[in-house]
């Protein structure tokens, strides 16, 4: 169970539209998207909760996955869902419609099997439920967890606590920034590092991504896409391929790993918003991972 | 003569705040900020203008720098003077004077000398102008420039005009998008390449820089800076290191050599961001310069 991940965060239906076209009540959510992103590269546990009205199918399409669901939890009533628009530069999602349905009565419980994880990722939810989690955990080697402005500001003593126990956090740079109060973003980071986390991981979007790690600071680029048709999911997405390769990578301090992680964050972000849902992700094959990265590290080898 | 770079470009006098504090009258100027730079790489001849009152000391400080000054003309009047500030996210230059002075009847005449230089960096002026300088070379083996909004949308078929002559383009974003009508980067790169010009570097500030040069793409992230002081000149630094690097480089339409050159590029503007005016470039040690590369290179060689 040493690499396996568990993974909570949501599971929902997502219609988006974008310049590109548009879904309805597509496959969606953090623990989703994440989850079939690291799945490519270590075992995977869901726990979540759905509505009775989520299509069989997309059960199917997760288990085909290697994601273990016996911790999807079904409630009556119906599955989270989630509507929302993006403009054409893709960088703001505008939200028509959240509703939250059985998400609202989410509080998850870990069975054994969830418990002896040997890595955990705590997905964008309520702190006060990852705290939940993290302390029915029998003590995981790796603990990362995501978080969003909204916790910041309602319950920021809650997730503060959290991150005292936190190895990793992925973050945005305007959430890096709320958080500490600080405009300048290495500055920032360094704050997040006294606050308990040994590694930080700012996802920039088309600017790429930044990981501060003890006095180290990696900054690496985007891979350049010719068409962002939907980018719902690129940030759990990154989360997925960076934490599936960690737990993959034995020890997961060494600083190469991270680089790896972070270059693999990447290359499986790129694939997720060439388009809608998890179409992309979740079709991939081992040597279109494999090419991309290649082409992806070999590009950033300066001779 | 091969390896000696021409610049055209405006010399200024620059009265700058920011949050860090403030200068008057400091050296400014595109062609200042990229002749500091290139001039560690290559030799640089400048063409500009400058009024009675530019300051002894400021010529005798690019003289020390390997910058030959026989093309600065004097003329009566005062010295192009430009007053700004940044606001806390160094992202927008607030205008508060443009003083063109002496500057507005610039019209660069080269001597036999400055003809023949192999490299050829028409900074931002005058599409006009620029067009007027390259009809006075005696061939050189490669041609950049540099323009902006303001030129895209005054004078775009003397731009368009220039272009067809141009082997590199130095663009921001919204340069690129402006001069398209193409709001996704990529095909906008693509539309530019069909217009003349070989390659393509989009600068792109703290989101790092791209390379489009003919079906390759190379994306660079920015060498992170802990505290940005001032960001006047960053791109014509970031220009001055990339040519003044190619310059030296043999055959610039190796990718492998421009890769180097989007990286002295990066490098070279990181620093000149860490001061006022063009005090940390002008003052940098080839050992800082190779210490700074170095590390930049190593953290993005992924192993």
């Amino acid at each position: 169970m040493k690499n396996t991940i568990l993974v909570v965060g949501s599971v929902a239906l997502d219609s988006v539209s974008t310049i590109h076209g548009s879904t309805k009540r597509a496959l969606g959510g953090s623990a989703v998207h994440f989850s079939i992103s690291a799945s490519r590269f270590s075992p995977v546990k869901v726990v979540g909760v759905v509505g009775e009205d989520f299509p069989v199918p997309f059960k199917r399409f997760l288990k085909r996955r290697n994601i273990c669901l016996d911790g999807l939890e079904v409630m009556p009533g119906r599955t989270f869902h989630w509507k929302g628009r993006y403009d054409r530069d893709f960088k703001n999602a505008r939200t028509i419609a959240t509703e939250l349905n059985v998400f609202r009565h989410f509080n998850p419980k870990l069975n054994g099997d969830h418990a002896r994880c040997g890595v955990l990722f705590l997905a964008n939810i309520d702190p006060d439920l990852q705290r939940g989690v993290l302390s029915q955990m029998a003590g995981p080697r790796l603990v990362a967890c995501d978080t969003m402005n909204y916790w910041i500001s309602l319950k920021r003593a809650s997730l503060v606590k959290l991150l005292r126990d936190v190895d990793l956090l992925f973050v945005n740079e305007e959430e890096a920034r709320q958080l500490t109060r600080e405009y300048n973003l290495m500055t920032a980071a360094r704050k997040i590092l006294k606050m308990g986390p040994s590694g930080i991981v700012v996802k920039r979007g088309d600017s790429g991504a930044m990981l501060f790690y003890g006095r180290q600071v990696l900054s690496i680029p985007a891979h350049p896409i010719e068409k962002v048709v939907d980018p719902t999911g690129a940030g759990d997405t990154f989360a997925g391929g960076f934490m599936g390769y960690l737990a993959s990578a034995g020890d997961w301090r060494d600083f190469d790993a991270l680089r790896r992680a972070m270059s693999y964050g990447t290359v499986m972000s790129s694939f997720s918003v060439e388009d809608f849902s998890v179409k992309r992700v979740g079709s991939l094959s081992s040597s279109e991972i494999r090419a991309r990265y290649d082409k992806y590290v070999d590009a950033l080898s300066i001779k």
